[in-house]
């Protein structure tokens, strides 16, 4: 990283480390924690899935291990974050309460033997999740180098965001029968006049799965609701206790990028902020399985992750929890940032030289306030031995550990980030849209990435948040596939119209909030602001691409997907040419609002930097792999390419960054 | 289309609408039919699924708005063909008999939520079956407006048409009883011999599920025979009360394309006449699966479908009935016919300008007496939200009710068909054939489909049927895949060659009834009519080829299947040259029989063209894409390209069709 | 094949086949077995699977079959080898005692219907098997004719060594109280501290499956030795009573290529040699799976299998059973050798002419000492009717017949093999390299092979040979994947390299007996010996590459996998250029011992020529597809190719060999 002079005046970014004393001889820890306040590090994550630990045996505590644990820590200078233990239960747990364990889609109970293995509406785990986040907080809520808490790991690991056990089945029902009053009103609202759905009876409604097909959306889309809301109440359980027990210290939880099981916006509500695990390498791969980047770009970015994939996640859970009273900025950590190979991918190549400073900077100049890494030394023993950490197996310092060492959180302040453009995220929407994707070639996620990606390679920073936010203060609002309209979110998005430029993509405000099709058809509520209503959608095989003309005879080449438009007060700003919507409207512009039905990522950058212009948001033309962000005063700058890369009179080496004045680079 | 006058001497096509009314508001019904009949309609299906509004709790039935709708429609002059329900048991049913859902091959039990939820095996879902059909048919039986019956809908669908619950494995154990009378019978039949298989009571024989590996092959075909009589004794039962409280209306019911786990033709006795429902863009996927087409077929045909693919099954389907005493003809319905994007390939593209048109044409042309567009209005809940109508979800007419306003089916009269080509096509067969296909790269459709297209790129009309159908009349039999061969067909088959020219394909009589190979070799009862015996079969992986010679060098190129002969009486027409058959025969001929063991699309092409000249039936040579099907006075010519093609002095725009009178083209 | 004059003097190669006379009707007993002689067969093996015809119903025997069966062999001059019949117990034994099948992975019962559905673990089922193993020892164990005995058959085909019953559960909890005498040694060798996954009691322990995610890998190891000790023990039982009852004969099991399920080596003592079952052009897939091979092999080697998979076996099971005192040589069996194509690849070419010859005379080169083709007849009932025999399904004889025919086992003496190269393996190396493989692109038996084939390529005799076997007497000792190391095989092998240079490859000594990683780091407790320890390992997905470069700039390219020393004694002889390993050592020599990190297979076999040449080993260079072995003075040149092959100035015909005496190729 090029430098400039540290900023003495602020808080800095906290660089941190997970570490699992408990599994290497008690006479390291001291040493180890000595190295790592020298490496820089200001705090560490301990106590993560130690409950067989801290309660060997049900009502026996052994707190002495993490006491010397946590004092051993303090007394090297670091601050500590602790995490309730719950996403690992002991065996001797579930022994006595085999019901706890959650039971998966296919019917099988989950057993013991990895983590993960309770259930969200099991009342015996409930209760158990109580005592022992009240045991632990009470023995260190209020120790002074405790300064947070992490609940749990990871929500929806390992598929465990929704279980298929009969305490599931019956709080389902209570949760139905608390929504609707009356069966009736369930069938109204789900169609269960279709293919003779309509029950008479509670009890008659089954768990979604094991039908002889597709399920009714309406039904899944409930069920996915009620299960968030159970993970929800499970979080807010630990909060209140961690609350009342450890006061003024923050609690957070740690979230995986791109898990879609649940809400995350309801369930970081009672949060300080997000936090959330960054391992680029292995995520690469799973944008890879959406088809949505050219193949070259998994090898191309094998080593270091897409920018973009991780940014998005950065943005997204920068924006996960609104800031309360008082509180300036959003903020979030990382609460697990990858600084060497990963072990679950289908390979796991080691990280480029240069990666750790890469990921660090880039979560810095995100918003985020700490970075952790995962793990101090990797593990000898259980399912992780291939995963890496700061020290090898060995014991002796890993690339990682030199990466660290080399960096300076002192030239990263901790000031505000500043977007002028919000991208509208809504897991309804998600959930809705991937129910039935009507297309091998797309997903919400993919869909979404695209126009964030655009952003990026713009050169804007971005927000994203709920839909329902308040998005006073945007200069432009995108809404990538809000495919969920409500009467209310369709008059809230009417009155940011009034100060915004907004962008829908396809699929917007095609469903309603029970999981139909408007009556009056795309965009039912939304009508009136897009000025226009659905001609026709089109869905098309890997291989088939459908033309879009606009002014000047302009082309791009839409793939995937293409909904095209009637008028019906809008203007058309781009055409269909040829195939079956020949002569259509592609993309649609009435007044302050654009609507894009062609999925083409050219035309998706296209109309998104005309939007940006027209809005007075200055825009740049970023090469492939290098991107700017900005905080504060500081504009970051990096190439994530094995490349050299000229650009705007620089150079900039592979993998590098270089922090600037902002002005530099507007 | 280009036009001829209408027959008004002839009754025509009949065109009608799947409706829903209970899916919209009641006020909308009367406007929608009277537009369905301003549309050309004739008649509309009403009340499929619609049992929980029929019968909301049980046995409280309610009638008043199926009343209402069948009076609506006859009031607007349209025919009714009214559905029994049983394809979607309401949940109060379920909840009271849960022992009628049906198990899946993984020993899951299916459950409430989607369609098709029973047990064919269940005398208690039988007894229900029956006192809903009377119920429905006593209703309406003789209401003047109905006209027809379908029963159930699409049996087989989501893999039902074997269950594996208690209730079938008794059911199969008394049937077996009845087939075999002793356990030693059984053994010595199915050959249990082999690896110890042998039972001393009937309980002891399993369904045919989890065992450690491959069953017996002789056990799954007595397993597909066994659940292939339920079906048809399930729908038999419908029929029969259906018969008695609805005289003189038709029944039918309505089939998919290619389903293949019960005898089409056992199950339709009884019935007037087969439908089926074509949807020939999502159908196009399963041909794909076949490895059968060079990929570009795909894209292709995703906006047609393929001609030959649809074809098929109308073929199929108008032979799956004989007509019975004072018929003339056999006839069919496309009980459901795609009219804009289905919803459950892996991509929906929207039909090409004028694909409605086409099917419907084509329908008529291989001998529909009536065409049902599914569906009237989109629907705006439930699991086809993805699926187009007539109607758009907003209500508005989308482009397929545009393309049906434009058919004149006054000018396509209900006259014979008259093929003078038979394939012969068998269910046991197939059952067969792909239990141990031996060959990644083909199967018994694939087989099967090689020769039907053969025979439609020659330009000849060909009825499938049984292979124990009376085949006289028929100036060439082609019996594609007849694996299985008993004594009786075999000599059926010899009184054939008396009066046309046969032609066999691999395979045949490879098996006997019993599930075994006969102890005699391929061809077993059939080697005196060949004139040869099996040497040897090889089985290709993809890329591998067999080179075919014939008189004068000709080659064809082999792949996927290679099988080749020992003469006895026959003389081989083409021989394998290189690989381990080489020099062997490939092509015998032994008087008016033609037996071909090389699969190679153009070897079979001109085996065809040869018996068909020899046999005195006219051929063309078609471009790719252009098909020529003949009706009564009329032959049809289509296009089913996207571009222009010149043929025989005539140029044929795309997606479109020439109505001409037979002699032009013969 | 071309020839020498018979080695009177000497013992010869015994040919065999396989026969189910109970498939055929009995009065073509006499004639197949006069047939079986005439053809040169020297022996029969019969009785397998038969237990539903020694046994009809419970302790109701029935022996008059299979006496007539083994006097018609015995008349006909051919010895006979029995079966156990225990792959298939009969049905009666399943109605009576269902808890004797075996459970799924996932927790299915397999149910009667194919083979080996049986429970290893079940002690009633080991009741019947002692009952009816000791049956038929008695009636046929001193029986002149009766030469020897299979046990069972292909343990663990069709994922059988596994089970997850009840009663495997218990005798699991069991093995882990004998191995570890307290839960807390349990909890401190499996490391369950990681994921709080420790047990306070056995009772606690799971099966390791219906985990939420991986389980601990030193679960699964446990669960594998314990699993592996189960089939053991049922082949001792059996052993143990043919030794009674039948003494003087050889007993042996016939095993399969590459199944890893349990460890051969433990299963196999106590037999007198080991046996298994060659099907060249079925194995061949598996090894495509492996995606080790250029893509054009699977078509290359389509008709005769690949040359060094069917060798890598021979020579595995030669050296399963350490010869007892008093034995010169190792020897095996192929129990059941293909003779025709078979029916269980998804595609199933014909061998090419000449393959039968290729593969009997390999297997007699490699150490055979008898090769039973399989089978007599083509069964015409039963799973396998696809599969090819000696006789056609008519009877007649098929090519493989003929090329049996024209064989002279004469010119095969029973020579020692005299390997001068021992490849090690360890299944316990094996399950721990692929529980946690790490990357998509290598697996144990691919890395493995890879250094066997580059031996074989080098024209080099290989003994594959477990890790603690004596060593001395090797010039060359290669051990490519030993992941498992202890203190007692690092000082087997640091004693071994005072007299053979040693060649490790990647991976090696990675793990601990437990199933961790040294807290040393790799290499652990062979360190030492190595002078090296590692730096880091990457894995590359397919598509990207890693160079390394060596003395003069000679360069290689390594994929999949590249781990890198810390030089600590050794001398780096390669090392890594470009990549996050620049620089870092690739291969390492420390006298006599040299580590190869890098998977290249030129590197590999650059490696191997240098080590072998420095021994004193002769090697060649042999065109692919071209194959030198050695036994006793004859040495065996085979070009498995379809095309001529000159090389040394000799011109080998399309699929043949040539028998030469050994000093004319080194």
């Amino acid at each position: 990283m090029s430098s400039l002079p540290p900023s003495d005046s602020l808080p800095f970014l906290s660089l941190g480390v997970c570490d699992y004393p408990e599994h290497v001889p008690q006479p390291l820890w001291a040493g180890y924690a000595r190295d790592q306040k020298a490496l820089g590090l200001e705090f560490v994550r301990l106590a993560e899935f130690a409950w067989s630990r801290m309660e060997p045996r049900p009502g026996e505590y052994d707190w002495a291990w993490l006491d010397e644990a946590v004092e051993t820590s303090a007394a090297a200078g670091l601050k500590v974050v602790l995490c309730t233990p719950t996403a690992a239960p002991p065996a001797w747990l579930v022994e006595a309460h085999p019901e706890i364990l959650p039971v998966g889609r296919d019917g099988q109970v989950k057993s013991f033997g990895s983590r993960r293995h309770y259930d969200f509406s099991s009342a015996v785990y409930r209760e158990h999740s109580r005592r022992i986040t009240r045991a632990v907080a009470e023995r260190y809520g209020r120790h002074p180098a405790v300064v947070g808490w992490q609940t749990d790991n990871e929500f929806g690991w390992g598929d465990t965001a929704q279980s298929f056990s009969p305490a599931v089945h019956a709080a389902f029902h209570a949760w139905l029968e608390r929504r609707y009053g009356t069966v009736d009103a369930l069938n109204a609202a789900w169609g269960n006049v279709f293919w003779s759905m309509d029950y008479s009876g509670w009890a008659q409604v089954p768990l979604p799965h094991h039908a002889v097909s597709e399920i009714n959306p309406a039904h899944a889309l409930d069920f996915l609701r009620f299960s968030s809301g159970e993970v929800a109440a499970f979080q807010a359980e630990q909060v209140a206790l961690l609350r009342e027990h450890s006061p003024g210290r923050f609690v957070t939880h740690n979230y995986m990028g791109f898990f879609s099981a649940y809400d995350h916006y309801e369930v970081s509500r009672g949060l300080d902020f997000a936090s959330w695990d960054s391992y680029p390498t292995g995520t690469l791969q799973a944008i890879h399985e959406w088809k949505l980047l050219a193949p070259h770009f998994a090898l191309d970015y094998a080593r270091t992750g897409h920018p973009d994939v991780t940014a998005f996640n950065h943005d997204l859970y920068r924006g996960m929890v609104t800031p309360g009273a008082g509180q300036a900025t959003p903020s979030f950590w990382v609460m697990e940032q990858q600084c060497g190979q990963v072990n679950w991918a289908s390979a796991n190549p080691l990280p480029a030289p240069g990666a750790v400073a890469l990921w660090t900077e880039q979560a810095w100049a995100h918003g985020a306030d700490a970075v952790s890494y995962f793990r101090w030394r990797a593990a000898t023993v259980g399912q992780e031995v291939l995963h890496s950490g700061l020290l090898r197996h060995s014991g002796r310092p890993d690339q990682g550990h030199r990466e660290v060492a080399a960096l300076r959180p002192q030239a990263l302040p901790l000031a505000p980030t500043r977007a002028r453009v919000a991208l509208l995220h809504d897991y309804e929407s998600l959930w809705l849209y991937n129910l039935q994707p009507h297309s091998e070639g797309l997903n919400y996620w993919a869909q979404t990435f695209t126009y964030y990606r655009a952003l990026r390679a713009l050169g804007v920073d971005v927000d994203i948040l709920h839909p329902d936010r308040d998005l006073s203060g945007y200069a432009v609002v995108v809404a990538p596939a809000l495919t969920l309209m409500t009467p209310e979110r369709a008059a809230h998005l009417t009155a940011s119209a009034g100060h915004s430029r907004l962008v829908f993509g396809p699929r917007t405000a095609f469903r309603t909030a029970a999981g139909g099709t408007p009556e009056t058809g795309q965009f039912g509520d939304l009508a009136g602001l897009i000025g226009a209503e659905l001609s026709r959608y089109d869905s098309l095989y890997a291989g088939m691409t459908q033309d879009v003309e606009g002014e000047g005879g302009a082309r791009h080449s839409a793939h995937a997907w293409a909904e095209s438009y009637d008028l019906a007060g809008a203007e058309a700003l781009w055409h269909y040419r040829g195939g079956p919507l020949d002569g259509e409207a592609a993309v649609v512009r009435h007044g302050a609002v654009t609507t894009v039905g062609a999925h083409s990522e050219s035309l998706v950058r296209g109309v998104l930097r005309g939007a940006l212009r027209e809005a007075g948001v200055e825009t740049a033309e970023l090469p492939e792999g290098v991107r700017l962000t900005r905080r504060g005063p500081h504009t970051l700058l990096q190439n994530w390419t094995g490349e050299s890369v000229h650009w705007q009179g620089r150079t900039l080496a592979p993998y590098s960054s270089a922090l600037l004045p902002q002005e530099v680079m507007a």
